[in-house]
């Protein structure tokens, strides 16, 4: 596809409910804000490879926080807003503080005078990480309202305890390159499967992101885990709903071998049991550090009871042909490499290293185009000036 | 007043004495030097409204230096350079290290190659965060005459043990805004007072530099706090000199009640005496850290001693009409909500939170100004370029 | 010299190979190459005291990876990149973790999906600084060629446990400017010579840096330095290489008078021998602390025996006329200022203060010409562009 009709496809869709507004659960936006985010994504690609600045802002701040240590999000937000023409600037809140009510309310304030954009990580508590996000969305909201802020800094959800949606719209991203289109994804099976990990504590922001996006592009999504690895049932409920509306299926096995049959795409990743993880909540906010570490013993022991749900070159035989694509959200435990036991054998990661980097590079395309859809009344149009004007971006 | 009224009225100020100049204390500048920093960021806060870009760098160095902790200026230094066009490059010497004599010299010297601008916060120790600025200033001032720096950073006192005339400045802005002009704040009393903290050792920088800049308003500025919680005599001194100047009052009090007695204004804000802040300095220099414990421990008795000095709504009945503007810095301690008994009641607090946030909203805007007028000749025509070229912001 | 004869100098150099090449080592570049550094820097330098703005990046990345302390390296890559127009993004990896293989190559492709520019300090570990940068190299060189990277990031050594590019090549540019010309370089005689410091275990990357850069201008290069402190033996084969093809030599003493006779510059400074610090790399790797322990102790009573390697104003006199240039990378070890015995008499240093902080202010400029060479294969032909445009970098 030119980038003039993928311009004019972008043009056809209603980005309207998107501007001035935040992206925090993929779900709660329509099919074809979805289809927008992928189509600004690609033509901001595009722009890039052709040299064309993207500078649509000529200075402004792009607020982080992260809650949480990350590299990879970390680099991808600052790639994003770099492309764009906004500064970082981090909250650094010090991990140890968890602020509430009026504190947030305060700070968010505080930090969004000449904020644009405000990207948060923040996926370690259950029942926490999203509820904050709302806080710090109606917060600047309020404040947007009152004339204490010149402009509405959108939230772009960087990963939270429900869902991860750069991630899944950047795994998605790779998917529309890998089979050729987003249409080309009905019928497609995907298997996002637990796999053993020899640490404990991993969030369930990844499966439940892509059980929550897959879903409704028609695809057959399968999930599995060992019995006690449920994610949230408030997730699987909405993927039931979606995969009704969109002709596909939701499925759910206890048994890695079922879901990967003939599977077109497999996801094989360790995550915590949603209900250890809601005590572990309850613990830390009792301060609790007993129960704590004796929550944490447990899990690794019950871990330890599935060292067989490892991605396997056996079980990669089982899929489509035996050539399904091998996902992951990155970093990998690897087996005999990062960890004696670990989530895959190394000779599949190894075949699929390629691929896995470019899934992840798709992530500052997507968090770009959400800021951009949130902060641009008509997208196309902006995006059309670029590339009229046609400013290199390295003379 | 349209922006090119405003514009005019800058042009006729003489503010060739502020170019290449540090903004250190607000009392070492005139009378029409202070309101060209109000009126540059009027002229400021209106192109950005206006969408229209006030970079006037396109590329330079912001250099931070924060020897405390600090959220909210942090983000204003890094918002006014971001606005100007400057990247901020943080200075981070570890916080236990305090450089003296060469070494503060040499360090100047080494992050100023390209430094357009030095912002730096050091207000912990009584008689060195001044005379620490003082060294930067005077070191970069040699580097930029001995041919080592090809341009001369100025500096911003971003709070120092003395003054923290980006707060006060602010804080006078939102003065200017809420009474209808400068002019308007002639007669108005304000009540700048003492309150109990549980916490101790707050700096004594705001008090000092809210007596210190607006007596020179024509203000009837009335100080109060507790026995044993005086502040610096020379900042008294000047009070009472620019008092007499502008024909306004400069009164001291022991009774918190008589200093909210018909005030248009009430600042009421915990601090530590001046004297046993200049002990707990002298402690530090001599490592004597058993006295400094006993310091804390007698300062938080001290303090429990005046837990009625809080700003009650039964205070706030004796101002003028039971209705003047409550003030503070934020974040303050609230009784019932940060702490159990604080500065000030809930109440109170939550009628003035908007304008307590549109207080702090001004601070960016301050210091960009104060850059601007440090690093141009000609700041009225520099504005009337930018608003010429009306280049946008966001695109 | 005029800009446009700078210009014409710099077209006829072969830039070609440096065009997204690495720079790691001095000596892995030809004669041409390095002196196309210098006038690039040299019209850096030129364009930015002439208000013109060199941004050649509308926007891009510069990612720094310091795996030691550094404060002017670090202001020095991020004064380089605001001066291109990139804006740094440091990867912050902890301290204590040393990657190593898969995780090398897949991080640095992560980091890097928008990275014009990595730079990077590695200079603990004997053996291991210089081959980490080389494995990013790779792991970017495939990523790029795979089709994951977009663009091919080069590097720039910032520092590893062969060589010190960025120091030295500073270094050479303060001699050309103070003996005026490389030309004049040849015969001029330089001093790199051990000092005494009570701190242990200094980096070899200077003195290795200068005697294999410095070699090759025809200089006497004289390396002196107490038995025991012997430098890596391939670095001072390719100085005695260099030092043959050149016309210069080079010479190794153990007497610090020696060296200082008749030498026009004198460089001392302290660092460890190479043997131990292969020990100490080999005891980190095997985490025997009780050895290094026992080996930090042992190199300072080592150290403690040499105190007489000072540069006092007795041996200065020995000098060519009395008056060599005193050089230093930086903070020296002053007696009686920083400690209480060090590398270098307290009055020698304060006469070459200026010329020491000069010596520094290259840096900048130097790394941002090894940024601009790798990015831009016509380099004269973009620098004449930027002069014709001469957009102010202040308004």
């Amino acid at each position: 596809m030119t980038d003039n009709e993928l311009i004019k496809e972008l043009e056809a869709i209603d980005t309207s409910k998107m501007y001035l507004n935040d992206f925090l659960l993929t779900w709660n936006k329509k099919d074809y804000e979805i289809e927008a985010i992928f189509k600004t994504a690609q033509l901001l690609t595009m722009l890039r490879k052709k040299n064309i600045s993207t500078k649509v802002f000529d200075s402004g701040l792009g607020i982080s926080i992260f809650r949480d240590n990350s590299t990879r999000t970390r680099f991808s937000f600052a790639s994003a807003c770099n492309l764009l023409g906004l500064t970082v600037s981090d909250l650094d809140e010090g991990k140890s503080q968890i602020a509430h009510g009026e504190t947030v309310r305060e700070t968010a304030n505080m930090v969004s005078f000449m904020a644009d954009i405000i990207g948060i990580r923040d996926d370690m508590y259950i029942g926490k990480g999203n509820a904050y996000m709302k806080e710090v969305a109606a917060a600047v909201e309020d404040g947007y309202k009152e004339g204490v802020l010149e402009q509405r800094p959108t939230l772009v959800n960087l990963q939270c305890d429900i869902d991860h949606p750069t991630q899944s719209m950047s795994d998605a991203m790779h998917l529309i390159n890998t089979f050729g289109g987003l249409e080309n994804l009905k019928g497609k099976k995907i298997a996002m499967t637990w796999a053993y990990s020899p640490s404990y504590g991993k969030p369930l922001s990844v499966p439940q992101g892509i059980i929550g996006l897959m879903t409704r592009f028609g695809m057959e999504v399968a999930l599995a885990h060992p019995k006690g690895y449920e994610v949230m049932p408030e997730v699987e409920e909405i993927a039931n709903r979606q995969s009704a509306e969109s002709g596909g299926t939701f499925t759910k096995t206890n048994n890695m071998a079922e879901a990967f049959e003939n599977a077109d795409i497999v996801y094989p990743k360790s995550w915590a049991p949603f209900e250890a993880m809601k005590k572990r909540t309850d613990y830390y906010g009792a301060g609790d550090f007993t129960a704590i570490k004796k929550l944490e013993k447990d899990l690794l022991a019950q871990n330890a009871e599935h060292t067989d749900w490892e991605c396997t070159e056996k079980l990669m035989k089982l899929t489509n042909k035996g050539k399904a694509l091998y996902m992951h959200c990155l970093p990998a435990d690897i087996t005999g490499v990062s960890c004696k036991k670990g989530e895959v054998e190394a000779s599949v990661f190894d075949r699929y290293k390629i691929p896995l980097y470019k899934e992840a590079s798709y992530k500052p395309y997507i968090i770009a185009a959400m800021i951009f859809l949130s902060k641009f009344k008509n997208p196309a149009q902006t995006i059309s000036k670029l590339m009229e004007k046609g400013i290199k971006r390295i003379s």
